[in-house]
Formats: structure tokens, sequence, C-alpha cells
């Protein structure tokens, strides 16, 4: 274990910000509010009032712009939350320690696994299986034949990558995962038994990908499908085949996309998302949790509900959704008024 | 790897189609249209007018039945889709060459594997377990005492099946799936501590089934939860215990079915469908996407929404939902109109 | 295999109940009405009438305390379920046998193991690991450094449970599940790139709790994700980090819990809930199957629906909703009579 330490200008410079009280603090970690001990720098997001008074155990902390004094030695900055992400990854980073190829894993034949490496116990690499520098494969991952894996990425236990897929650098996948299984495509023949449709096409990951636990992204039926470099998936995401997800794309749990749907750039669907077939969603487009998406939906529209429509719409009706039995009630209220003022006039 | 071929000729009789133009065409593979080749054929699903005018490098071409002219030898069918499939796996045929027992798998006492059989590396299968002739378990898989599986089977990699579970032939799990495992069932005392329920039925599958990715399955409580030949369920499905789904059916992605509900033949559940508890649903039911179903439906019934109804009811009402603020002012606005008339008629 | 065996008058008291006829019937296991034979109790929940008249082999049966008479020697409890449950787990009770550590499991450096454990084979521990007495883990389980697994735990095949996780005793989790995969955190920088925020808290899990198959707990930011004791997943779980589960609570199948919400004692989530972050459900609260909670839910509320809304509320909204078009309708019609009715006053 490295300990890393730098004085608080020079972390200052690190995370874009300036330094308010003793720039000669040296800080050997990151930690939060109440975990936080000497050494540490620690974060607030947001301060009322432009003084910052906590009560914490750290040696320096960051704070928004807007401080103007502060209890302790600070920083600051934009925004906390980014800088303390950059803090803490600066803190935490340690030099790479290859262990090699655990006995107890299996390699088969005509791989190019790199020299710095770390294959676990009760791991499997199939054949002509190609994995990059400084990339940990942990206990019990199962990679396919003619698996491509790049430098740099963080295979954890239990995940498969079907034969062929290829993925980018520093790609993170966590535990359990699965990779290029076959996409659910049939056609059903005149008895009603459906015949399979042969998927033949690949999962192709870009670099700095993260994925979570249990996610299950489908390779093509022919050619592609693709998570493009920076995108990061939640627990238990579902990605058909043929689906082409752009970059930095952030989808939250058990999420699913059906089959060839193309998403643009930093589209943010929420928890429990769905989205059907063969749809475009442009750049930046956000879903809320739970909506159902059946339509293109074009650059930096906002929805929610299912069909999903513009959030400040579907806010509106489901407000009003839990008070339907009040608005039939003035329907009825007002038929009845009504008849009661045609008998009048008829009368 | 043995190329296979055949004239188109030949094809349009295993297709059961018509050639249009040259019928001794020597066809060795199937591709979709972009990615043909020469010896491919490929295939088209709908063309406007009665000509086919396709940019493919591929020497033929699978045409709806209105074809007349085309710019390639071609075969008329009745479903290209049906069609393709059925071409597609014909080319991709191979011998089955069994590898038989890698010497990092483990297989426990008592067992009978068939000698033509493929078991992966660090694959575990408990004791008295059967395996039919040229099945594939794949690494990572997980077999417990007492297992039955059939012949021509593929158990991909990380699938766990838990003991006495039965398989038929041709079923496909594919990576991370469970087979199995307990349902979910308890009693609350007095206390409100939850008392397990023991669980000791078992999960039976048909042939040819197939499964995808991370899907659940549980055991019965008492005798079986059954998936009936021919079904087939896309990633991460969720069978809970003694539900029983009959021959054909087609589950999407992440849907759930609550315990002791029965599906008939050819029922067809979109993506992320809830249904209760202790159900019917008949022959031919489809529920539509994201739908919830929380009473018996009738054979042929086409539902959707939650709770769900006929869907053409379901889509009506989603269109109003979104207007309901529009449906509450012209409520409004007409008390006050009535209010109004209401005080003349008085006055 | 021990066979136990207990007179009925004996079985009694164990259940906190009253013999019916013959209390000395030897009673020797249990099982459903239809599959028990010869020797088991079995049971019935609900008579109609006070005679309980059934058709099954077994040779003593569990009934509810308002039966006066009964074809079968009986035992009349206050819940036949609980009692049943009670009788059950009893005669399927078998002492432990220990069978080691296999010699194809890994097991790392400066472990801890009880002696009394079955370590199966496939399954690879890391190091410093301490597991207690009577624990099983099955082929395929991963277990990372440090983590601390008590006393008659069942680990099922190809679970991993990722460094520093504590787990209690008694606790029961089903394959695949994950427990410790990093939570979801990402602060996006000017570019729309998502840097990651280190996630370097743990999971805890109390005493007595199960978990069904392919659930995933990420761990926490800071400090601990905490499943308190007694607590119950079923299948496709998430929980995201530094969320907070109280004593006994009931998720059903598919449920989605986002980061630091807070859940009390007994609260019952039913099948695809999704619950928000940051929030605080209350003891005793119970949400629909399939409902959203986007608001902190006082103890005792029984929710429904998307947002989610009073039960009753929700349910007499839901039943609108499907008329929504004959609402309109008639909101229409008002307004052609009115409009009718205005010209008549007017003319």
């Amino acid at each position: 274990m490295n300990i890393r330490q730098m004085s608080l200008a020079e972390l200052a410079k690190k995370v874009e910000g300036e330094v308010l009280g003793d720039e000669n603090v040296l800080i050997t970690g990151f930690s939060s509010l109440d975990q936080a001990k000497a050494g540490d720098i620690t974060f607030i997001a947001k301060v009322k009032g432009n003084e910052c008074l906590v009560n914490t155990a750290a040696s320096a902390i960051l704070v928004p712009e807007n401080i103007m004094a502060c209890i302790l030695p600070a920083i600051k900055v934009k925004d906390p939350y980014l800088a303390s992400a950059i803090a803490h990854n600066f803190f935490l980073e340690e030099e790479f320690v290859a262990k090699g190829i655990h006995p107890r894993a299996w390699v088969g034949e005509d791989c190019q696994l790199d020299d710095e490496i770390t294959v676990m116990a009760n791991a499997t690499i199939g054949d002509r299986v190609r994995i990059g520098a400084r990339t940990v494969i942990y206990p019990g991952v199962c990679i396919g034949n003619d698996v491509v894996i790049g430098d740099d990425c963080t295979i954890h236990a239990n995940v498969t990558i079907e034969e062929k897929c290829l993925l980018g650098n520093r790609v993170i996948l966590h535990a359990g995962t699965v990779i290029g299984s076959d996409g659910f495509g049939y056609v059903a023949d005149s008895q009603g038994r459906h015949i399979k449709r042969p998927q033949v096409g690949i999962v192709v990951i870009g670099d700095d990908v993260e994925m979570g636990a249990n996610c299950c992204v489908d390779r093509a039926t022919f050619g592609i499908t693709e998570i493009k470099s920076g995108s990061k998936f939640d627990n238990l995401v579902q990605v058909a085949h043929n689906v082409d997800i752009g970059e930095n794309c952030i989808l939250v749990a058990q999420v699913g996309i059906a089959g060839s749907t193309r998403l643009g750039r930093n589209v943010v669907l929420g928890g429990k998302v769905a989205v059907g077939g063969h749809l475009t969603l442009e750049d930046g487009v956000m879903v809320a949790g739970r909506a159902g998406v059946h339509s293109d939906l074009s650059a930096g529209a906002v929805v929610g509900g299912f069909p999903a429509i513009p959030i400040k719409q579907w806010r509106r009706s489901a407000a009003i959704y839990g008070k339907l039995p009040e608005l039939r009630k003035e329907v009825r209220r007002l038929e009845k008024d009504l008849e009661a003022l045609k008998n009048t006039a008829d009368g």
C-alpha cells in the first residue's frame, strides 16, 4: 500500500479550485464528513450563506465557490461533487501489481494475454482470446473463444463474455453480467412453433464503459450491438440485439431496451425505463424512471409516463389521476344540474 | 468446418417456395442484405410493387410471394422471415464434435453422461446426474445432484441448475440463468418473523425450450414448476414456484410471473409484463409490454395497461391520460357556465 | 437419512394446537393434500362449515380452529399455514454433515474457516475470509478478500460476495446473487463524461436474511448498505448503495430501491415495485406490486400506483382509467347540451 499525499495548494490545482486558508496542509486521503480522520479532505455540496461551519475530523474540505469563510482549510470549487470524485480517485490510485495467471485458472489455446495481467482462480478463458495490459479477471469469469479485451479492464466474478465480443480499454463489468448471449429472435411456423433465427453478430463495448451486476447485453442478429465509450449501466440492465448506445449514456437499474433501438450521446434512462424496438432517442434525451418509450424522441426531450409524454405534461396528468373519482363526480353532478335546469327551462 | 451447399432449386423445396430466375445457382451461406457476399442467399421481407430491386452482393434472395421480377435469382415464399430462418439454420448446421469431459471440470459420483458430450473447464456436476447425447455444458455451469438433462442441449456459462430438476431435449439456457432456486414462501409468526415454507418440488422443462441470460425459474413448493415444450424466454425473466407455462409461449425480457399461475399455449407476454399469482391466461393470450395482469384472461384476449384491460380500450384511455389537465379544465368551465346560466334563469 | 417422527400429541404441542381424534398416531413427514402418503401430516387452510372431509392418503391433518369433526386425526391450530411450515421444517431437519473443503475449491491465505464446513468444487475464497460453523458454500461461489460469513449459512452456486462484506448467521443466498458490487455513482465533468465516484463502503447482512436468485445489493459509497435481520428477498431484486432495510421486510421479485433509502421494520414491497432515492418508508408500509414510490411514507401506509397514492384511492382511479373515453364523451355531450340550453335561454 503506497500512501499518496499532496499539499492543499497542489490539490487545488488538480481540482481547478482556489485555496481558502492554509495552503500547506498535507492531505493523504478523502472521506465523507462523518467518517473523515486527520489527513483527509472531505466535501460539502451545499452551504447556507457564505460561511462554512462543519463538524468533522477532516483536515480540509472542498466547498462551493460562494463560500467566503471556513472553519477548516478549504478549496473553493465550481462543483464539489466533481472535485471530490477527482480527489478521491487520486488518493485511492495504486500502482498495478500483476499477479499473473493463477494455476487454477484455465486458459485455452493460442491466446495473447499481456504479461502484466491478473487472472484469478477458477476463471476460464477460451481459445484465441486477447487481453491487454493491467486487466484483472476475477474468479468464475468465463470468456469465450476469440474475445478481445483491452487494457486496464476489471472483469468481476462470474461475468460471462460470449465468443468474439470486443471490449475497449478501462471497461468495468460487475459480477454476474452477461455480454453476448443470443438475441431474442424467432419466427413462428404454421403450427405456431418458434423457429430460432441464428444470432451471428457480436457485442462491441467502447472505452470507459462500466456495467453493474447481472446485466445482459445480447449479441446482434447480424453485425453488432454497440455500447459506445463512456456509457454507464447500473445493475440488471437489459440491452437487446442490434441496439446502439451512444457515448456517455446513463442507464439506471432494471432498464430494458428492445432490439435495434439507437440512443444518441448523453441519453439518461431512469430506473426501470422500457424503450421499444427500432426507435431513435437523440442526444441528451432524458426519460424519467418507470417510463415506457414507444416513439422516437428528438434531441434534449425530457419525458415521463407510459406511453412517455413531455415530463411536465406527465406530472400534471399524474397529479389528476389520483383525483379521477372526484372528477367523475363533478361530471355526474353537472349532468344532474343541467337536467334540472332543462326541466326548469321547459317547465 | 464443413461448408454446406445447395442449389437454389433444392433450397426452394426446403423452404416451400418457387424459384424466380436461374435455379442452378449454388448457395453456400445466408446473410443480411448489407453483409452478404457471393454464394450467400439473403432476404427481403417487404417490397413495394411487384419488382424487387436491391443492392446486395448476395447470389440469391428470398422474396415475398407477390414479386414478379427480381434483379437476382430469387425464391418466392409465403413468409420470408420464416424461410430465411430455415435457410440460415441449414447453412450454420455443423456435425457435433464431442470434446468429452474437460480435466478441469468436476463430475460427482454415479453420473450417467453420454459418451458424445462436451463438458468444459470449471463446470461442476453433482452426483447421480444424467446428461444425454450431444449436450454441451459450458464453463462455470453448476448442476446439482440428481438433475436430468436430455439430448442436444446447450447450457451456457455460469448457469445454475439446482438438484432434481429435469430438462428435455434441445433445451438452450443462456449464461447466468438459474433453474430451481427456492420458491418465495414464508408465513409470519406472532412476532412478525417470516418462517420459511420448505420448497421441496422441482422444475420440469420440456423440449425445445430456450431461455435468455440471467433468468430465474423457482422450484415448486410441492410438485412441479413446468415450462412446456417450445416456450422461449428473453433475458431476466422471473417465473415463481408452481407456475405452469404452456407450449410455445413467448416471454419477453424482464417479465415476472407470480406463483401458481397457469399459461396456456402460445401466450405472448411483452417486455416487463407482470402477472399476478393463481391466475389462468388461456391459449393465445397476448399482453402488451409493461402491462400488469390481475385477473384471468380467456383464450385469445389481447390486453394492455395496469390493471390490464382490452388493448384498444387501453390505447384510447392512454391517449386521454396525457390530456387530463385539459379535460379537467373543460369540466371547470362547464361548471362556471352552468352556474352563470342558472343565475340567468333565476334572475 | 434420519427419519424423524413424532406422535400427534407431541406435534400438537410443537405447533401450539389441540388434537382432534387419536393423539397416538405416529407422524413421520409432511406433505400437501394430494401428494401425502401414510405417515404424513398434511394441512388445509380453510374449511366451509365446521366439519373437515378431505380426500388424502395422509395420516393426519392440520385444520383451522373452528373445526369440530374431522375424517382424519387432526390438530386444530390458529394458523394452519404457520403450523404446517413449522411441522414441515421439523420433519426435513437433518443433522449437518460437514464435507470439508473440496480439493477442487480454492481457498486464499490467512482464512479462518470453521472445521464443520462444506466448500464445494470450483468455489473460490479470497484471502483473510472468515466462515462460521455448518455453513455450506456451493460450486462456483466467489468470495472476495476479508469477507465474513456467520454460522449455518447456505450460499448457493455462482453467488458472488465482494470484498469486506459481512453476513450474519443462517443467511441463505440463492444462485447468481451478487453482494457488494459498486454503487452507481458518477459526476459529469464539463465535457459530459461521467467520472466514477469510488464506492468504498460495504454491505452488512443480518441474521436469517434470505435472498432469491440473481439479486444485486450494492456496497455503500461510504459506510454501509444494510439488510437487517429476518428480511427476505425474492429473485432479481435490486438494492442500491447506502440503502438501509429494516428487520423482517419482504421484497417481492424485481423490486428496485434507489440509493440511500431507508425501510423500517416489516415493510412489504410487491413485485416490480420501484422506490426512489433518499426516502424513508416507515414500519409496516405496504406497497402494491408495480407501484412507484416517490415520497416518504409514514408507518402503516398502504399504497399503490405511480406515483404511489393510498391503495383505495388508487383502486378507484384505476377503475375509472379504463373508462376515460366515456368520461370525455360525457363532458363533450354536456358542453353541447349546455350550449343548446344557452341558445334557448338567449332565444
